[in-house]
């Protein structure tokens, strides 16, 4: 071990920076304790080198030696895909030291960065151009792009932009040989092979180690507007999204789902957020329109659409923000929707995504199915209908203890995921599925597909060290 | 060789369809030349099944018997890649008879078909429900959604909507054992495992045989409208792209690039088509602008970009259309441009692409060396520039006859791809690689790239049967 280590260590400079291979328990310990504190793997080491050629060592030492490697960008992920599990044979390798903006091309709307640059600062360097990058997600200021594009990353900007996968133009990789594949091309059209790419990206890191990547960035809009529509149930916020894509197209840049049992939790913890309405209707929607014009553009382009659905019967009740500032206070409404789950105790969480036009039968067919198992169990249901995604999340009846309460966690699941499974759905939307939801995968994944990823998997890494008992 | 294709017409019900596993020469002449007719290749036979079950029984014959496939749609590809070599080794799947629509969801934007179903065909089921289906090029009229998937064909419609591969939500493939993956998702986020959908986008059929595929459809627009805007040089080009794009964002639906010699084909051998300017410039670009408004809305924010570009001294003069019937005239001019050329005679085309802030310097760098080292030759450049990609074709001077010309093919393109390589960019943008590129792709990719593509191909295809000789 020892050896291993001084190996280590002499090919990340060790002598210069002592900090770079950590193997003391005090030091190791954040980068073992998954982001959500209920798991803490175990590592013999830390490795954070500070170049493509130190991982490309590193990785052929690890291969050598056969230790199993456990790639970390901002370790937010909620899967347990960046932790290392709890045998203790694995190294953490860290890309946080690679944190570079490598080039921004404003021409060709594109910028070349490190995989540990924070999601922060990328979204920056893309506006200090004039540019913009548009995935958002709420790790944002400690997530890196490496882990992002690990994971497919989704977020708010999913509806007009597409996930993480879309925004990929190009990549380097670390293969588990400790080979570099340069394949940072920054090009809208390439049809020469196979696509690496997109093998890597959402592979979670066990194909090998995303060193760098070339994203697509986007004129930054003039004006986003939002609007909060009340209505009578899902099957109507499908009709107004109907609407809204016909009458704005790639105006329309958010819509997002809320029930009224969430709206009444940010309500009861954040009493200071606006009430857009004096009545309480079943269902929410929260609209966004982009404008690549004006403001005001943006502003009428909402209030026709909106008023088209009030004349047609879809919307109950409809607020339409104004300005910027405005628009930017009903997304608080939406956004404070996880803060106000958290401050109100423990929840069973779902990230799961179906057909769009599923998600109203979706509801209507597994809503009953969860209080008919689990009686006063509180179903807390919003996300990106756009997307087809929604945060499927159950809330404990009052009064009931977490234990007793997370206890009934594995059955809730299988009532829910069982219901995604045979509405054609995913179990997992944008998180990807780590060590937490492999058994899931492996449950209701064919096994031909099962076959074909482990194919892939021992055509890669036939050694089995990149990230086990990730994913498969 | 009769019992395997007595046993090939046992598996596609040959006692009623005899026409469905071809051996006469004459049956199989057209399956056999490829679309330019500059090669015809030899076949066992051609089978045409007419179910997924088929295709798949029908592979596992084959890899029982170690004989290769050639799975084949609308065989209207560039690179060879859907045709057999001469050995008569292979045997033909062609798919089309899988062309059924199997399914639209208007709401969930979707629309499910069979591999075998004619681009057009389905561009018109998604317009009778109202919506999109943004795919378009030359074949659409013969080429099928199979072979668009196989090698992630482009178009007119990439600057806005993207490749197909970013059109395809979910696919269903036989694999070369002989086993069917239902892969049919329409979800616009799923995180569960290796991306198979994407690997088999654009391989050409040499990992498996897609049968399905889900495909997005989008808001059909109110109105398009085009202007033509005559520039002093690429470099004004994509000075005008970035205006245009920071003005109308997604509204921007086409970014094309003709040369003054291309125009000068047009007008020669169409003369009937409308000439907007009295002047000759030196580059023509053709904008689109679409909008979910409004006919009259496309129109404004067209006029309003260009005569700010007028303004900034980046267009020389612009021609607007004042009508979508207007828009399409204009539009005439870039699709007369291959059909000029080929009126012209024999051309050495290139499909290449470059980041798209390269181009003007790619041009200037490139032209005088071809112009050196064959002198007289004309540059016919063209293409979807918003797409960094060009048709960098090269004409004969006149007087030459076509086999002196084309003798010189090797030699050109090797200053044109070298000269790709060098500003980062792709000898193949949108046709793929086939058996016509294979040497150009073994010399331009890196070894670790090559690598890893044969180790995905040996993975899934170990027998090596699905389209032997393509891509590697």
């Amino acid at each position: 071990m020892t050896a291993f280590l001084d190996r280590c260590r002499a090919i990340v400079g060790a002598a210069r920076m002592p900090d770079n291979v950590l193997d003391a328990p005090a030091a190791m310990a954040p980068y073992l304790r998954d982001w959500r504190g209920r798991f803490t793997g175990s590592a013999r080491a830390v490795l954070r080198p500070g170049s493509v050629d130190e991982v490309a060592q590193l990785v052929r030492l690890c291969a050598q030696e056969r230790v199993p490697i456990v790639p970390q960008g901002g370790n937010t992920g909620l899967v347990l895909g960046s932790v290392p599990d709890a045998s203790g044979d694995a190294v953490v390798l860290s890309v946080a030291r690679l944190n570079r903006i490598r080039a921004l091309d404003p021409v060709n709307r594109t910028v070349t960065v490190d995989a540990g640059a924070i999601l922060q600062h990328v979204q920056e360097a893309a506006a200090a151009a004039g540019c913009l990058f548009p995935l958002s997600l709420a790790a944002e200021g400690s997530c890196t792009i490496g882990g992002n594009l690990a994971t497919n990353a989704g977020g708010t900007g999913v509806l007009r932009y597409g996930n993480t996968r879309e925004l990929c133009l190009g990549l380097e990789v670390v293969t588990p040989q400790g080979e570099i594949w340069s394949g940072l091309r920054g090009l809208r059209k390439d049809n020469t092979g196979y696509d690496l790419r997109d093998l890597y990206i959402g592979a979670e890191g066990t194909l090998g180690i995303i060193t760098g990547a070339v994203m697509k960035l986007y004129p930054a809009p003039r004006a986003s507007i939002t609007a909060l529509a009340a209505l009578a149930s899902p099957d109507h916020a499908l009709r107004l999204l109907s609407l809204m894509q016909d009458r704005a197209g790639a105006s329309l840049t958010g819509f997002e789902l809320m029930s009224a049992f969430c709206l009444g939790l940010v309500a009861k913890h954040f009493p200071q957020l606006p009430r857009p309405f004096a009545a309480t209707y079943p269902y929410y929607a929260l609209l966004e329109i982009s404008s690549s014009e004006s403001e005001a553009h943006a502003v009428a382009l909402l209030e026709g659409a909106t008023s088209a659905a009030f004349d047609a019967g879809i919307v109950l009740d409809a607020a339409v923000a104004a300005s910027v500032a405005q628009s930017r206070a009903l997304w608080q409404l939406r956004e404070h929707i996880p803060l106000a789950q958290a401050a109100d105790g423990k929840n069973i969480k779902h990230d799961i995504s179906l057909p769009v036009s599923s998600i109203a039968r979706f509801i209507a067919h597994t809503e009953p199915l969860l209080q008919q198992a689990f009686p006063g169990f509180q179903l807390v249901c919003f996300g990106h209908l756009g997307d087809g995604n929604l945060h499927f999340n159950v809330a404990p009846p009052p009064g009931i203890g977490n234990e007793a309460f997370l206890a009934n966690q594995a059955a809730v699941n299988r009532v829910v995921h069982d219901a995604v499974d045979a509405f054609g759905g995913s179990i997992s939307a944008e998180h990807g599925i780590g060590a937490l939801k492999r058994d899931e995968l492996a449950r209701y994944k064919s096994p031909v597909e099962l076959n074909l990823m482990r194919a892939i998997k021992a055509a890669l890494d036939p050694l089995g060290i990149m990230n086990p008992g990730k994913i498969l």
